[in-house]
């Protein structure tokens, strides 16, 4: 069986066209979207935009269960883990289109509710819904794909991490996996800690951080690269490492945490691997160059300096982030976040 | 249960945005895809163009089996059937993007298999990859977001067939539905019936057509409204009555249906019922007004004049097809194209 980015290698080695890329495309394959030389025409007071587009499959048994988790939550978090992949292109969300394919029994109340948490994102995101697909399965899949527009030349990638750019995170890491977790041990129901499932429930995404970090002050943008965490902190690290040839020097002590509640300590969380390798918290990791002062809060999201990106060859997904613990003892970081042909 | 088109309707009804129309955005959620007045910056002679995107979903056990069919074919159709839809909207395909999901055991070899189909289908459409998403799933899902471009305000919708318009479709009706009919029985090992089974397996889609449909010889558009046979003709040529406010004629003698060889007899095919309510042959359905003199083919394609639109309400599905038998008898003719959650 191949990893989940054999097989993407597989794809675009397959897919990749036999002529020269055409010049309407700025970015294609291998980033959190594509970028397309499509002027947008937007009303903003920014000037010509680029159009942003990418998909996300959300997939019933993979990414969520219809007998714990309320339907409105998956709709909301259908649209959301989408659009964070505009967040880490800076862009401002724009349209979507759903294809989505459920079972006869879940057409009725269950859909109603879920389209609810939908629009409710929708709303939030500032998007509207321009076409889909229906379809009737066994299981509840869906597939969303989003747009939006960025700047001209403006968009955030995976590649231009530089040794030196020091690396930022949004909020706390691990919160999203912690809630899964209480989920899958089936302590959800327990209402002291049912605050702890809205991480993974309904994720918070970054869209005024991710525009700020591409757009600046003065047209200016702030971050070299940037990819939102959905992987996880080790997995979405090493895309940055990978894309821009470089490697990371992450210090333990220094990453934003999930806290654990003392009435959850017999249950042996452990913070630092949930904030290593949890998936799905749909926070920033953004990479800048020391010159950039970042502040260490925007909007009221707290952004942390966890380390910074040093010269490095190209190796392929090892040896890429070195760990550095709080007595100073360096290792190197496994790649654990979620591989979905891993399993883990 | 609903049937598709509730939940299409519940759909939109949930999802309809609260404010007004974005001016960006010309047609949306409705007809085969979406328009966005954006502007693509095409290279060819045809001045300024707009965007138009869909998406389509494909799924093992609803739409295809990896047991019968060959991984290439499904790989083909995949795409050839999401472009169908901008071949309905006289659109020039640009890019797509592939969301898959698959068991880790057809990673190797079925992936690799079914990456070259596709790989066929994108450089006869002229269509390069630009993203996608990638999953483990028990069962196959494909999702294919498609774009291309259109002259500015030249994109057919379903909604401007007017009463006196001719109806014409292209290529022959009926013959996926054989193909597939052959495979369900286990008819499709005998040689001789080899051939039938490629307008199920490979279809043909119609891109010059359309476009010729849409932008004309002098930029002036020939046909009043389009939608491409996925459904079915009764299903879909329904949809433009209803989207157009319109009913339609149609004489079984004129409509080219499949031929069945003499050696399927014994087999009773009934060929005016395929050509009728069978659906994926992806040929174009459109109108026009009669004084555009609509040649007997077009690039090789046969079209068949084989009705006329009619005064009619806003019926809903119901009464909207009147079909004239070779006696002249006239009937209502029944809404029996394919409908996902109504199993035919």
């Amino acid at each position: 069986m191949r990893s989940e980015s054999k097989i993407i290698h597989r794809i675009w080695t397959k897919l990749r066209p036999t002529g020269q890329t055409p010049d309407w495309l700025r970015l294609g394959i291998g980033d959190d979207a594509a970028v397309l030389r499509t002027q947008y025409p937007s009303h903003s007071d920014r000037g010509t935009t680029e159009l942003v587009l990418s998909c996300d499959a959300f997939l019933e048994k993979i990414h969520f269960r219809v007998d714990t988790v309320p339907s409105g939550a998956i709709g909301y978090k259908a649209l959301a883990r989408a659009t964070s992949d505009l967040a880490a292109m800076g862009a401002t969300p724009r349209f979507f289109m759903l294809s989505l394919a459920l079972p006869g029994e879940l057409s009725g109340k269950w859909l109603d509710s879920m389209l609810t948490g939908m629009s409710q994102a929708a709303r939030e995101f500032g998007m509207v819904l321009i076409g889909g697909d229906t379809s009737q399965n066994a299981n509840v899949v869906m597939n969303l794909t989003v747009g939006g527009e960025v700047a001209v030349g403006h968009a955030l990638t995976r590649a231009d991490a530089r040794p030196g750019d020091g690396i930022y995170v949004s909020g706390t890491l691990g919160a999203a996996q912690l809630g899964l977790e209480l989920m899958l041990r089936g302590l959800s129901r327990n209402r002291q800690w049912k605050k702890l499932l809205e991480p993974h429930l309904q994720p918070k995404i970054q869209l005024d951080l991710g525009r700020w970090l591409a757009e600046g002050k003065k047209s200016c943008a702030i971050a070299s690269s940037a990819i939102d965490t959905s992987d996880g902190l080790s997995s979405d690290l090493a895309h940055i490492c990978e894309a821009s040839g470089v490697k990371a020097r992450v210090f333990a002590s220094q990453i934003p945490q999930v806290q654990i509640p003392a009435s959850l300590r017999k249950h042996e969380f452990d913070p630092l691997q949930l904030a290593l390798h949890g998936g799905e918290d749909y926070q920033l990791l953004f990479t800048a160059p020391q010159e950039h002062r970042i502040p260490p809060s925007f909007k009221g999201t707290l952004i942390t300096k966890i380390g910074e990106i040093v010269r490095g060859g190209t190796t392929r997904g090892r040896h890429l982030i070195e760990l550095v613990d709080p007595s100073g003892r360096k290792s190197q970081l496994a790649i654990e976040g979620w591989d979905s042909f891993r399993g883990k």
